[in-house]
């Protein structure tokens, strides 16, 4: 991607199907650029007009007499593909296709948008839309759209693959007092999409944080690649809907079915850094804050208020929200005891009480500011007889300046009468709300994005270059050439080994001796089952005997099962009989993989054996570049991970070994995109070492 | 209790403790009493003024001549009860006490207060507060109260417990056009609590909808046995804070521990039906929807939006809140299909597109109004160029009349550019929200409510008479006499036995032939444990020998134990040995019980086992007046619900020896409110009946 300085701070700006006719596309957008303060050159280009607003139009961008940087496309779909060749050929290199007509209409659009495409490769050229509202840049300033609002001035850029989600959230953001630095409509996303815009405003000097609403992304490993980088300098909060409507596929593993439609937008966020709103409320609100107020230290919050109540509803937001209501310096108690009247409450929350004016709220607030084991605070105002709710929000945003390294969110709670301070408050970028909990439910996003922020490195990616690729190889050419998809029990074990990752052992025998000979060098007690990918319930058909301990046993039970499996499946002709050794018991784990289209393949940990799916004690980690740090961190989300620190006087597990065999099947599945499904159920971890007990491994070439 | 007419809707108030002085407590709520329409007497009550704003003063309540409703007293706190006094001997029934300077002050208040409650009590007098605001009732109308801010007429009553959140609610509510029946303040609740007023305001015929803020209730019972009978009546939402700060007891059972905090509060107000607000937009939210419209039939919701991406946005909301997102009717989507342009989308959400005006939104809405798969819908609006948002709130509005039993809720997503119709909406009492989630939210809500009010009992109480209450008084005289409180395993299973709880049988022995003769009529194998409440870990002293299946291995491994306890543990003298019989392996459950001290005994149920406070698979309900219904829902709330239907092909489970247990357990421990902490852990629940492996009982006299 070429830089897009040209196309987010254009110089010079063509509108190619300019119009005279209000309504008209080209002349909404016309009007736009001209409107909103743009002091470049601007160049609308028609054949109908010699001069339209009083600016003179050229008939095509050939005739153009200056180098434009960036041209708005308004003409009708059919007629989009050739101006873009055209721009291609005068070395235009930004365009904004506004029209409509494309993929969203059907295959005919589709059509044009690939031309427009192909055109855009050919050139070099770098394209807004089609589709799309078009793009806003406040501080240029200019409005090279079709949306009848342009925001105030400020430093949060918002993406919105939506438009009507777009002009909507101007129009509210205008009776909010909120400034946006760049608006920009992905309309179709053709060309570029939200990945080369965080990249490109990451950039931008004006912009302090990164909003999105998104339905999808266009390339997940792109996506990740940049969003990764740009959030550990500025905040990326994304709104991602469609969640609900991703439709289930169809999925024949554990982990597969405990994964979820919405899984991998989750995890891929979450590894990115990526702050996900839940709401649109939640979205703007954190936006406000981080757009207003220094990231927190920590996350010691404390309270000032003029009343218990709402203290306390504060205190359970802080609680509920994972943030510590903030225990005061012994100097800060002291200071609070010898200044505030005796009825108030000294510790966190400082009640000030009902009678509190600026004075004694502007003593309190500093003293806590000042107190080293707060990290932020909370100011509550609740309207009564004696407040002066504009003079205290004075004295907030004084003290807020005083004191620029921790954040001050204010709650009026009131209506009326606490509306000019609330003004005041927004004026002075001091975030305000009517209630508690959004502004605690905002601080906690601040200090979960403090924490991706300081995080300097997400770890070294493990090497492991002990793995025969080509033993794994072998072994999937057999189950091809065999027509199957799904590996046997041994096959699975073999790949297993091939990868390093420590499997009980599992061999296929054709005969009693064989299986005899294979028992006695693996070691006693064993397992014996039939093997064969066309029964599914082997216990059922008398398919499996557990527990043998000597070669007669074996011998008995490998002629038995054949036998079994003759009486009650007389037309199946089975692989032979798997030998495998009986492990002791460990803890009992999952290890697995399921795919996801947008982000490849994702690696589950959790609690295994057969109640795994009744459990869902599992977290998910993308398999591609999964550093030893993931690894140790997907463990210990889970409730497994209580047990193998050694649960109740048990010993704990070998971590060192399971991080190793998460890590090796990370490799495996990322090495062989071939294997669409794989569950390792269970694993068993022990003091020392751990064993893959049973491996599924599906296939699809 | 009284009834509480006069005090909610008096026809005269005296004001005692009346005064001139601008500012003064006796002023504010005199000038109160005056200044909101109230049109019945008004009688100040002062020594020190002949008249004040016109009005005649009396020297004392005996002086006035005629009978008073309401006494609103204003006097300092060591003069209130005198008044209260003198209130009671002139046959006044209600009073507020709207002075401070009572409990909240500490012990010297606390006393001040104890004698204003006797008084109450002496003279059948009703009152409120001390310490509050007082109240409001905007039908009579009357503002009995020191709020500086009275609210618009309406339909919702507001009950809070703190002042602050009291006088900032309204004060919020006048901007945001929201009306009230009623407000009370709570203060102390010397007297009247919150349960008075719930039960008090659901006969009222101007309420629809009660709100609470509370921060505790005063008599769990009592508040119980009220609103389980209101919440079918009218709906109750209460927002209770300080959740997080109710301190952690030290608990030493595994039911204890997986209590916590906030359970007693959340398990009592889901089973009395109560909807509980998580924040105070929520407790609004909820408030204006369930005010403004009626209660939906059903969970599926339509939408009718002009655009893509909030539609959206509202359908992950529906999804994620549990609601449905409706499937019209064949008719439904052929008039749609007929008479909507062909790029809009007619299956839900119904797409009306951006250039939708009045007519297209109203043709839409009455479409999936008129769908009898319908129960309510949302209506999305966002700005565009075409949008007529007046227009459309005005179609809304009529619709909503013709179609009165579904609730509409709109979206209008923007800000200055649809202010005006969010107003037109207001006023004819559609709920408006500028984002969807908070809109579906509240939605969500109603169905909850909705299903609550048509449950139209909450099933029967079982009776259990077959119970020996003298054998568990027995048992637990002889633990009491011993010094103890933990029952010995044998004689938790002697307490359960006499209840009809299957439990394991276990006996203590004290000699190697008891212990066989013991084992010989149980059946093998058994199990012997050395009996001791000083031994806590029995199995690393070598107090245990498990799978003994003869005579011989009884004897020897009685005195293995007894030789083990003494080497290690030489100063302690065990009771004896337990024999217990080895039960064959059922699903491992645990039923428990822990206390709270308002609520009382609570049972808890779910996944049992070593891992239970692992995996925290538990439901609760409290144990009084547990019907069959409480407990299969409290089962099937739990993932050992899966389990016991029968998981992967295993039998189900007997579910009516299973409630039949449950059950019992809870009439335990309802009848002997002396048992402090219950564990059944682990219960074996079978194809065939249950049995409780291992019971601990801790009695508190």
């Amino acid at each position: 991607m070429v830089g897009l300085t040209p196309l987010l701070t254009p110089r010079t700006v063509a509108i190619v199907g300019a119009s005279k006719t209000p309504g008209e596309l080209g002349n909404v957008v016309l009007k736009n650029v001209i409107g909103y303060g743009f002091t470049g050159g601007i160049f609308p280009v028609t054949s109908a007009e010699q001069e339209i607003e009083g600016i003179i139009c050229y008939k095509t961008v050939r005739d153009i007499p200056a180098q434009v940087d960036l041209a708005v496309i308004c003409v009708s779909a059919p007629n989009c593909p050739a101006v873009v060749e055209e721009c291609g050929q005068v070395g235009i290199k930004s365009i904004v296709v506004v029209s409509g007509g494309f993929k969203e209409i059907g295959p005919e659009g589709l059509e044009l948008e690939k031309k427009l495409l192909s055109a855009c490769h050919k050139y070099g050229i770098s394209m807004v839309g089609p589709n799309c509202v078009g793009i806003m840049n406040t501080h240029v300033p200019v409005n090279a759209s079709c949306s009848s609002v342009f925001p105030y001035q400020g430093d949060i850029a918002f993406i919105s693959q939506s438009s009507a989600m777009l002009t909507s959230i101007i129009d509210w953001s205008k009776s909010n007092h909120l400034g946006f630095s760049q608006v920009i409509g992905l309309g179709n996303k053709a060309h570029l999409d939200e990945a080369d815009f965080i990249e490109a405003i990451a950039k931008d000097p004006m912009t302090k944080v990164i909003l999105c609403y998104i339905e999808d992304v266009n390339n997940g490993k792109h996506f990740l690649e940049v969003v990764t980088r740009v959030a550990k300098q500025k905040p990326v909060i994304i709104l991602k809907s469609g969640s609900s409507q991703a439709g289930a596929q169809a999925v024949s593993s554990h982990t597969g079915e405990l994964a979820g439609s919405d899984l991998a937008y989750e995890t891929a966020f979450t590894q990115a850094g990526i702050l996900r709103a839940r709401s649109m409320t939640e979205l703007f609100d954190l936006a406000v804050c981080f757009s207003y107020q220094p990231v927190p230290q920590g996350d010691r919050v404390a309270i000032v208020t003029n009343a218990g109540g709402p203290g306390i509803v504060t205190v359970d937001a802080i609680e509920n929200s994972g943030l510590m209501v903030a225990r005061f310096d012994k100097e800060t108690l002291d200071a609070l005891r010898a200044n505030l009247p005796t009825q108030a409450n000294i510790y966190n929350p400082v009640d000030v009480l009902g009678d509190a004016q600026s004075d004694r709220y502007g003593f309190a607030l500093e003293t806590v500011l000042k107190d080293p084991y707060v990290d932020s605070v909370v100011v509550l105002v609740c309207p009564t007889a004696a407040t002066d709710p504009e003079n205290i929000a004075q004295t907030i945003i004084d003290l807020n300046q005083k004191y620029p390294h921790k954040p001050i969110l204010a709650v009026y709670m009131g209506g009326a009468v606490l509306a000019e301070s609330a003004k005041i408050l927004a004026r002075a970028r001091i975030p305000v709300f009517t209630f508690p909990e959004p502004a605690v439910n905002s601080l906690a996003g601040m200090v979960k994005y403090a924490r991706i922020a300081e995080t300097n490195t997400q770890g070294e990616e493990i090497i492991l270059d002990d793995v025969d690729q080509n033993k794994v190889k072998a072994v999937f050419y057999d189950v091809i050439r065999d027509g199957r998809s799904v590996l046997l029990g041994s096959e699975a074990a073999a790949v297993a080994e091939a990868y390093g990752i420590p499997a009980a052992p599992i061999k296929l025998s054709t005969s009693p001796d064989e299986a005899v000979a294979l028992a006695e060098k693996m070691g006693y007690p064993v397992v014996l089952k039939v093997a064969s990918p066309k029964i599914m319930h082997k216990t059922d058909v008398g398919g499996v005997k557990i527990g043998l301990t000597n070669s007669d046993q074996v011998r008995d039970a490998f002629i038995e099962i054949m036998e079994n499996v003759q009486r009650y499946l007389s037309n199946v002709i089975p692989y032979g009989i798997e030998v495998s050794k009986m492990m002791p018991k460990g803890t009992e784990l999952i290890v697995g993989m399921t795919k996801d289209v947008q982000f490849g393949p994702l690696i589950a940990f959790g609690l295994g054996g057969m109640y795994v799916n009744l459990l869902k004690d599992v977290s998910f980690r993308l398999a591609k570049g999964l550093t030893r740090e993931e690894i140790q961190a997907m463990i210990s989300e889970t409730k497994a991970f209580t047990l193998l620190r050694g649960y109740r006087g048990e010993r704990p597990a070998d971590m060192i070994s399971l991080i190793d065999m998460v890590a090796r099947t990370a490799k495996l599945v990322t090495d062989f995109p071939e294997i669409s499904e794989m569950d390792i159920n269970p694993l068993f971890a022990y003091e020392d070492g751990v064993s893959a007990l049973d491996i599924k491994i599906t296939i699809q070439i």
